[in-house]
């Protein structure tokens, strides 16, 4: 298995549901992409003991992490921790595809 | 503390050794960057009980995972799991910017 992704290679959409896909998962951590077409959402959620991050690489989202909701474009890490709800729409007109990082992997 | 971060507004720079700062510290993880400038070296080391990785924000790095060494650019993920030996090299002409993160963070 190789240690080293070139995000670009792992992008994919889903009419039904936005896009999942895994790329590692270890002992401590879960890494993967989350894709998602124009008004797709990931609905409010929380992760019981684990800490998560986004990390956008292209669009625009809307984030919900617990009471703070906020616009982030590509560049931005957006922290989730263990605990907190949080959710993501896509408010621009492109895809909006996620780095995410759940610690530890949900197993 | 904000739960949001661009990558752009962390970046820095130290002559001495390679600049590093931390974005955030979980339970379960440590966010960072590491910038090198050009030439400058992450000497190889292992974290024992926690996974690692690298996303090359800009420039291009040398990346040794154990036994693979392999160059990376803007958009690639870099993985090093617990135990494994791991370091980089700044062979670009400008400035390696790295997210990096580290779960369980070293507390």
């Amino acid at each position: 298995m190789s240690n080293f992704f070139d995000w670009q290679e792992h992008i994919g959409s889903n009419e039904e549901k936005f896009y999942k896909t895994m790329l590692w998962q270890g002992e401590y951590v879960m890494l993967g992409m989350n894709c998602l077409e124009p008004g797709q959402v990931q609905k409010t959620h929380a992760h019981a003991g684990a800490d998560k991050f986004y990390f956008v690489l292209e669009g625009c989202g809307l984030f919900t992490i617990g009471d703070e909701e906020r616009k982030a474009e590509k560049g931005v890490l957006i922290i989730a921790p263990s605990n907190v709800l949080h959710g993501v729409k896509n408010v621009g007109g492109t895809r909006l595809s996620l780095l995410i990082a759940i610690a530890p992997g949900i197993k």
